[in-house]
């Protein structure tokens, strides 16, 4: 395999989920180049949780991208106005941050160009995927579609390949795949209202996914809750 | 109509198609809000250009949204290290941007979903297109299917759709129609090394397209060579 083609894209929120995503990418033999990115996200400590993984990783390199969603409003992630909500909710949760995969996705796309990535890496998951549209395997697939002909690379006869290894996995599955690989999950934060150090609250969406994980798992919950 | 459908996001680049694009999507009676990107162009005249369409057009909105796709490279556009050509070339050029187009219409998808804009316009063309790949029909399909697949308006039965009005037309009809509804073309910078007033070269790819563009259209060329 060339040099080129062994290079990977890997999108690294400081969640569990693209913690597993990275050691599935690495265990494929690849380098991987990660991103993450400061939208304006309420919870800082995500940011930090992701250096923390790229670097315990020691991935090849970790770039932070500066976006503006955030500016444009309306998700209880990013404005400050709407509260994130700490009982499940039918359909799409006002945590939704508009277009939000499709804004990283762009980035890595732009980057593996850039790098000569033979693949792009996204922990999206369609079953506990807590009601984002962006998550499903047909958005994925569209995006591929997009990247076949949205690139030089692509229209000159290479590919970029847009992998999901945890599309069907269940949060328990995902953990202890991640376990297997050696991931340290005392480094990521899930929850929607971390305080600055990553403490967690233990009762939005995503802490009781992430809690719920962990139990059905066996594996012990490295969480801080606060 | 209701006001929500009737808001539009319109990407503005300073060039002449993008403010043609505009005047189009107001002669259909649209609210628009337009965007445009900092992206390390070499050119910042483009941003000026863009800010005094969007001032003359008397717009709901004008955004400026800082990116960083120039950081990463790679283009003739962003990366002093490569030469813009002066001679038409085979292929896609050296100008093309990384996943340019990918990522401006992502953040437009952003930008619709929070201003409930029912369209999203984008003046590319498929004739004197410069051989990027991310300005064919092909590729707007694509994203047209990635909307609807990506967004919680799509998913709760809204829809955004992606406009590409200048798509079919030669550079000579759309500054005919451009003239038609009285866009004043002396506002727009199309040159790729275009000095901080925006004097143009009169010798790169899209300085000649303008020029004969112009010519053919038998409209005075109000463009300030340097």
């Amino acid at each position: 395999m060339s040099s080129q083609s062994n290079n990977a894209v890997v999108l690294l929120s400081g969640g569990l989920d693209s913690a597993t995503c990275l050691a599935i990418a690495q265990a494929r033999g690849l380098d991987c180049y990660t991103i993450s990115f400061n939208y304006g996200q309420r919870s800082r400590s995500e940011l930090d949780a992701a250096r923390k993984v790229a670097q315990a990783a020691k991935v090849k390199e970790h770039k932070v991208i500066d976006l503006n969603i955030g500016e444009l409003g309306g998700s209880a992630l990013t404005d400050s106005a709407i509260e994130v909500p700490e009982e499940e909710t039918q359909g799409i949760p006002v945590t939704y941050v508009p277009a939000r995969n499709t804004v990283f996705l762009a980035y890595a796309l732009a980057c593996a160009e850039v790098t000569g990535a033979g693949s792009i890496y996204i922990g999206v998951n369609a079953l506990d995927y807590s009601g984002y549209p962006d998550c499903r395997p047909e958005y994925i697939a569209a995006f591929q579609r997009l990247i076949d002909l949205a690139t030089k690379t692509g229209v000159e006869g290479g590919s970029i390949s847009l992998e999901t290894p945890l599309i069907d996995l269940s949060k328990a599955e995902i953990i202890k795949s991640g376990t297997n690989l050696g991931v340290n999950y005392a480094y990521t934060v899930s929850c929607y209202q971390a305080d600055e150090t990553g403490g967690a609250c233990g009762r939005c969406d995503s802490c009781r996914l992430r809690k719920k994980g962990f139990s059905d798992a066996g594996v012990a919950d490295p969480t801080r809750y606060r």
